[in-house]
């Protein structure tokens, strides 16, 4: 059977640190079926809850992460040490409310912070599963999560969320499992990647496979730490508008006095995305950087669906709250209105919401993003008759 | 004395081919003074010629290349034998007439094609420069150009004209030798670099300098090619819209049954940008790539006039006809009118030409840049009194 497990990478918990992780580890008669045809298993998965799972067992909110984030949402970073990546978002008082709420955040499979990925031991032959991990796919990802809620007894979500690939898991759970999710909130999100999307992960797939250290994916504790370092800088232009940047940086250079004439960081901006790349490597693997972006430009809940992705959510009854930023360039609004508008009408609720931040406007204090979860979130709850 | 000199890399010219390059060569008498303190000298500009200069030396067109450009704009490339990047433009009876026009392409200073950049030989060890050479500047590039017009006793140019950087030193010749410049097109172009631009360059100046085989830039033949075509599939994506990646490519599989759930080249458009990657590595220099992108962001004709572009132009007699493309988000409209809102209001047609082809339509077969092109050069033509 599945069984919690200890929590498998971080420090030791402190007293009254209730936001330490924790992992569900599912045997061999858990096997979790994927899209690709193989099977995983044993499998872990590792999560984080915060608040407390009410009586009914009807106050969970899935908080789903993006291509680099974690299941550390709210509460401090294993490794890094900084807070929690949606800290705005996720806590006592905040829009999803923690007093109120059991949230629950999962690293996602294919990942690298305890759930099973690329970095995991293989248990065939001891090694790290490298390139034989198996492509998954958001689906997968979404599959695996449902076994998790499965195994802690919780049978509905009173809210999917997230933003980026968090938003596409978000719909991916209210197509594939449309009687347990009673709403979802996809932020900055899309039913399928655009080829610009898959061309700029190419480039940051091709900056890390063409770096010798990555070594076919065989690479153990010396990661591919410059092409990994590179595929974050160019994900990391994508995710801010250009006003965005022109406001933080502009033309303004580290040492004003002048230009070097030579390649060094002379400009701030570059300065920026040095300490993107670097401090990015720290904390993540790139074998699961591959993976994931993989998992994203797979997903096409419009394919998955003949074409018609009102199909995806016929049988449907969430309410949707479908958030986008103006500025954001990688997942436009145009794309989250298509979302929108293959919904059924008397249930979703969209936001194309006015700033100049860009993709990562979602992990940012954005007020009308704030004020519109909050809102939703309060409506979704009193439907439902919890307090 | 400068001298012409015999074509340096070319294949032996074949009976009747008059477009075949030519290099000109600067000796230690004709040194070039560079923006860095640095001089350079000796040193060699290539560049090729088409139509017939007129008795009156009055029918230059200096055409100015982009960042991976070279001379060859109306010619067959000596290496990959494909036709000229502007023969859409430029050619007999083409909007830049070579009937009627002396028309000039020089290899910019830093360049790879034969004029003097990072892979020539320093005389001062007999090995390649590689960072030894220094860092130039558009600034730079165009006083190169103007001393190699005096050498071959052309004084005033009809027009000097190019996309992208080579819209910067056609602005940069206007603001220089205000003079010798009846007139200017620059198109899909920018008075300075933006935040993003500059960060897209450096992505791909890590991806290069990130790569083991660049060796700190002493790499003899066997050059970092897969950090060169990681910086040029980031570059070639920002050139293209993403309704022209879209149209173009769309989510289209290279094996229309599946994915294959790998990490080869699934969609078209990871393969288009494979193509183009490994087809650019076969025809460029790494260190070249290094230096004319430090020129392309060190290029602010805003700063060099203490904030206030007009200044740059306040005593140019030059005609300006500026053209941007309204789908360009690299050089996009805006930046395209900054510069036209600079210039003096009688001597300035500003064109934003709709299409959803992005950057690379000053490339293409796009039917109102040619005709804005022969129209306004036809009008300068007559008003220069030019048969």
């Amino acid at each position: 059977m599945a069984q919690a497990a200890d929590p498998i990478f971080l420090r030791p918990a402190a007293q009254g640190d209730t936001d330490r992780g924790h992992a569900m580890n599912f045997d061999a008669q858990h096997p979790l079926a994927l899209d690709c045809g193989r099977v995983l298993s044993p499998f872990s998965i590792a999560y984080v809850s915060y608040g407390t799972l009410n009586a009914a067992r009807s106050n969970t909110v899935l908080v789903c992460h993006a291509l680099t984030g974690d299941q550390f949402a709210a509460s401090k970073h294993p490794i890094t040490g900084k807070p929690g990546w949606w800290e705005t978002m996720v806590g006592p008082g905040k829009p999803i409310d923690t007093n109120r709420f059991f949230v629950l955040c999962t690293n996602v499979i294919g990942g690298c912070m305890g759930s099973t990925g690329p970095a995991s031991i293989n248990p065939e032959n001891g090694q790290p599963f490298g390139l034989d991990f198996p492509v998954v796919t958001i689906r997968d990802m979404v599959r695996a999560q449902a076994m998790l809620l499965d195994a802690l007894g919780i049978k509905n979500l009173l809210c999917a969320t997230g933003g980026s690939m968090g938003g596409m898991q978000a719909l991916q759970w209210a197509a594939l499992y449309p009687e347990r999710v009673i709403s979802a909130i996809p932020i900055a999100s899309a039913a399928r990647h655009t080829a610009q999307n898959i061309a700029f992960h190419e480039v940051g797939r091709q900056a890390i496979m063409g770096d010798p250290r990555w070594n076919g994916g065989k690479y153990g504790r010396a990661q591919p730490i410059q092409g990994l370092a590179v595929a974050r800088m160019v994900g990391h232009i994508t995710y801010l508008s250009e006003a965005a940047l022109e406001r933080k940086f502009g033309r303004e250079l580290q040492d004003r006095a002048a230009i070097s004439f030579g390649f060094g960081p002379d400009f701030q901006v570059e300065s920026y995305l040095h300490h993107q790349g670097a401090s990015f490597v720290e904390r993540f693997d790139a074998n699961s950087y591959l993976y994931i972006t993989r998992a994203m430009d797979y997903f096409d809940l419009v394919a998955d669906y003949n074409g018609e992705l009102s199909t995806a959510f016929r049988k449907s009854i969430t309410r949707f709250c479908v958030i986008s930023f103006t500025s954001d360039w990688l997942f436009p609004t145009a794309e989250n209105l298509r979302i929108a508008n293959a919904l059924p009408p008397a249930n979703v609720l969209f936001k194309a919401i006015e700033t100049d931040k860009g993709h990562d406007a979602f992990l940012l204090d954005e007020p009308e993003l704030l004020v519109t979860v909050r809102d939703f979130l309060n409506e979704t709850a009193a439907l439902r008759a919890i307090a």
